[in-house]
């Protein structure tokens, strides 16, 4: 019905239906975000972010079967859609990856990607299929364009022939994950460095 | 109650206190444990945990003030109360890595620990004097022990002068940690020999 112009009003300007549904997508996913930071994932409803959004939650279902597919899209948001792009190459291996690995981060660092990201850790424990879910369409892409980078530097002959991609994608990534989602540790672009050279060291060309 | 025996039933030999009440503590854990497997940690409550294990909820609360107190001790005994033990030192760091890493990816494949541990995880996202308490009593107590395993390694010129035990910790750790929490890979032992031989290829003294 909101994306329809009726006739007995043609006196009025129809409203653009493409906007106007842009317009409520955005407002449900911000109130969606600004919901998961106040009540937290498993008091979040679908009746409280209709209502801070202003629409039906007919609206809601309409691009959304659950509540999940929702906080699923705030995060997807947030990352600005970008898992799976493929990492810079420069030819410079270190300073690629220190350019990505400064940008995670920095995201980490972020506060509302800090509690969505938590949300859906914390969800993904007990839910299997958001679980799958996130894997399928947010960490095996980014992990896919990591080993493709390591990859493209292994066949230069920057890294030693016997790499194994995923478990050099591991050593740059998890120790990252881990001292945010543990607070275990400062996460920092230094932190990040030292990790850069550690694991290079270990991965460069053997005589 | 439970504790004290009666003058009025002299006839009736006492039962030694310690050893009923080291019964009920075993029986409450073992319930909690059970209860979380069934139900998860959220849907956990006090009052199945005392059904379960047939005692008063009074009982429960003369040893643990909260539900999360009761699941972190089902934890501590599941692997052991082994938190901050010393690595093994047989002058062999590699072997040992291996040793005190293979023992852990054989925890992680327990299905009770497993489901435990998930529970942990997910609740300590959001609740931070559970992340503090995990943090304090079981995380950085390991984290100490590979430290000084790894301290000894570097002064005994097994390891580079320069290693940061810290960033070394992380590099042998979080790949298993994080491959377990995001299912993300195999948990093996043949990967977590590939870790330790490239992280220690990255740690060995340089020229």
């Amino acid at each position: 019905m909101a994306q329809t112009s009726t006739p007995e009003e043609p006196a009025r300007p129809a409203p653009d239906p493409r906007r106007r549904s842009e317009r409520a997508r955005k407002a449900i996913l911000a109130a969606a975000g600004e919901l998961l930071g106040e009540v937290g994932y498993a008091r979040l409803t679908m009746e409280a972010i209709a209502a801070r959004a202003r629409v039906g939650k007919q609206t809601i279902y309409r691009w959304w079967p659950t509540k999940a597919a929702v906080v699923f899209d705030v995060f997807t948001e947030l990352t600005g859609g970008t898992a799976g792009e493929p990492l810079p190459d420069t030819g410079d291996l270190d300073a690629d990856l220190r350019t990505v690995l400064h940008a995670i981060v920095d995201e980490y660092a972020d506060p509302l990607m800090d509690r969505v990201n938590r949300a859906f850790i914390a969800e993904m424990q007990t839910d299997p299929e958001l679980a799958r879910s996130v894997a399928d369409r947010l960490l095996l892409p980014n992990v896919r364009a990591f080993q493709d980078r390591l990859l493209a530097a292994r066949e230069a002959g920057q890294l030693d022939a016997g790499t194994d991609p995923a478990l050099a994608v591991d050593l740059l990534l998890a120790p990252v994950q881990q001292r945010w989602l543990m607070r275990s540790g400062e996460l920092t672009h230094p932190y990040v460095d030292a990790l850069v050279d550690t694991v290079l060291r270990a991965l460069g060309p053997r005589g």
